[in-house]
């Protein structure tokens, strides 16, 4: 993927192959949302009108940034998270003993195709947190992409919610299954608060 | 854009120049859903199981493959409709003649950078209707990614309704406001159907 140009990527997406999939896409919906923070923290900094908020803006920025490389390096591990479950799916269950290696391969392999989407969630919740805190003192100009920036990152917790749905759906770890399930409920609290600031940005805007 | 990595579109949008911005945004979170859809035809066409649901798959893919051409084509229009307006403000307003010709330039330039978002929202919706048809029928493997397509429609008719109310804000002609917030609230009932798919696809999957 990190070759691919926007239209190519987007074609292996739409192809028949299964990776990459809805993951990618959770992961890319964080970075979209961790970009345009970015862009408005660079559009307000500097600025005389805002100088009192240049301290939360630089901040922002800096968190801004890393999530966005977060979230590009999830889109990826994501592809191969998912491939190491294909491939613990086609081990061979001939004997007794290649039966509880497969499944063992399999369980290990979910563990870690779940973790992939709880740290997309994870980086989500984090945008929509740096949208919370550059809302008030954004740049007027650029405040429509807050908005823009607060509905991708809600997009990238239902997605992630899906995807770590999925793969804790066959774990048989209880306890596991249990401990993302928290994690990920700890998340979700930031839909709310997104849907909360595209609200409050498209009040403004029609004022 | 066309030229870009993934990586690199996201640095231009996280960069200080305004486009590309929340608009081009707005289009790829049409283009990434309408890329999944586009994934779960393909990987349902042709398995005997879901041989009753073939037709309506191969018609989805026909509209996901033009959905996701005309979301790549928005992103692009996006930063040209928005460089018309910039350009406009900057217009000579030092004799009458001049202000009366900046302004009705300027009250052009918005008109067209409202129709990109409201064509992104027709699209998004669009990428709505086809997670309808073909929830039901789709390949259980890929039902997550019908509810991540959803998901990330749903970001595209959020984030595009922002845009065009920033570029309707600005205009004098009433009736051209209005036209376009008629056909917003047309594309905007789509919000509740993709909340639906998502909820739906989420208990389906718990199941």
């Amino acid at each position: 993927m990190d070759d691919e140009t926007m239209a190519e990527f987007l074609a292996d997406l739409a192809s028949p192959a299964p990776a990459p999939g809805g993951g990618a896409a959770a992961a890319l919906q964080a970075a979209l949302g961790a970009a345009l923070v970015s862009m408005v923290c660079n559009l307000t900094i500097g600025k005389p009108r805002y100088a009192e908020h240049e301290a939360t803006m630089l901040s922002a920025l800096i968190e801004a940034d890393k999530a966005r490389a977060e979230a590009l390096a999830l889109a990826n591990a994501d592809a191969r998270a998912f491939a190491a479950v294909s491939d613990a799916y086609k081990l061979p269950k001939g004997t007794e003993d290649e039966r509880a290696e497969r499944s063992r391969a399999i369980q290990a392999a979910l563990g870690t195709a779940a973790e992939v989407p709880l740290h997309t969630a994870a980086v989500a919740a984090a945008v929509v947190g740096l949208c919370a805190a550059i809302v008030d003192g954004a740049n007027v100009n650029v405040l429509s992409d807050v908005g823009v920036a607060a509905a991708s990152a809600r997009a990238a917790l239902d997605s992630a919610a899906i995807n770590v749905r999925v793969n804790t759906a066959a774990m048989t770890d209880a306890g596991a299954r249990e401990r993302a399930a928290a994690a990920l409920a700890e998340h979700l609290a930031s839909v709310a608060t997104a849907d909360g600031i595209v609200r409050a940005v498209g009040e403004r805007i029609g004022s």
